[in-house]
């Protein structure tokens, strides 16, 4: 058994990321996969209380660094709790959320400066092979997010802050377009996006690489 | 009314810091000063979750970065809540712990790189106007700590890491005279150390200057 692989799915609330992770994961376990499902934040038993002080609506960090130091955190004990033990037994591991949404939503939605977003991305030991981002408009996300249930924290903000979030995503994908594949959410429903999400990965050249390895 | 004055105990287990803080700001409040005390972790609501999380002595944190980074958070929210207002409104700010614990502890006792520290260390937008250093030998104070209650993680830590936290706060002191004060805890009690800390803190430039302006 090699090295597993690790496969991220991002977008702004809404996107439907957590649904598509699932199908992913079947197909992926379909096709004689081990497959581990995880998420940020929360992947880990510090990492629940960690997620429901971010969560919460009526937490408000008075400190601008407060928010993005406990998601490093968090991260970093998911990393090496779950992730990195998952990949070295040779599994793939999907994780809904990682480093692009602390640069979507911190850098993006937040605007922190770019030197301290860096930095707490930067001390995450893990890149994923893949990362799937979902783009839709946001209108289309919140009036989703909202029909599903109460809206948490993040989905409280303002549509500038989403535009924001949306739009520091595209960037980032755009700038590392090797790793990071943008899929449009047409509207043409969840099973369309699950067919473009399983083609995208399964003929990524890191898959392709896998697949001829251990097949 | 103008600036108020910050202030920090700092010591090992059991070197009495808690209740010579009391007693110093009892001895403030008969002079006239208002003084808040506080302490870290744990100054804030948010900072009650993280300070449980830290002294758990179940909590087994699997990646180097993340006590110190909790630690940084709960500094931050309470600087913002806490401390900043108050010194604003002019009063006197007594802390139980502060960055120097971060030094002694992260580096000193955990040897994380001194970069990593003296960068968490200096996101706190406040530095303390005097902070008194009470330092005794590690055997006396665990010795106490153990008496007083069950340990928490920190105090369950080896002999070698206590000496490490010891030395820390020795060698910081040093490099820092006029700010730290240190007083040896010669075993004759709280109330022989307790005139020192008086007597240091009154007789302080700082003190001396604000008692001049505020009399």
């Amino acid at each position: 058994m090699g090295r597993g692989i690790f496969i991220t799915l991002e977008g702004i609330e809404g996107s439907g990321k957590s649904t598509q992770l699932k199908r992913l994961a079947q197909w992926l376990r379909e096709q004689n996969r081990q497959v581990i499902e995880t998420r940020e934040p929360g992947g880990t038993v510090i990492g629940t209380s960690i997620r429901n002080m971010l969560l919460d609506p009526e937490q408000r960090f008075q400190d601008p660094h407060s928010e993005l130091l406990l998601f490093t955190v968090d991260r970093l004990e998911h990393i090496k709790s779950v992730i990195q033990p998952a990949i070295d037994r040779g599994d793939w591991v999907l994780s809904d959320r990682y480093i692009d949404s602390s640069y979507a939503y911190q850098r993006g939605g937040r605007e922190l400066p770019e030197s301290f977003v860096m930095q707490c991305l930067n001390w995450a030991p893990v890149i994923p092979d893949i990362t799937v981002l979902i783009d839709l408009d946001i209108q289309e996300g919140l009036a989703r997010a909202k029909a599903r249930q109460a809206l948490d924290r993040f989905e409280q903000e303002s549509l500038a802050f989403h535009e924001r979030v949306r739009q520091a995503y595209l960037d980032r994908a755009a700038a590392d377009p090797t790793r990071m594949i943008c899929i449009r959410d047409e509207g043409k429903g969840p099973d369309a996006v699950t067919q473009a999400v399983i083609a995208a990965v399964s003929t990524h050249p890191k898959i392709q690489e896998q697949l001829r390895v251990h097949s």
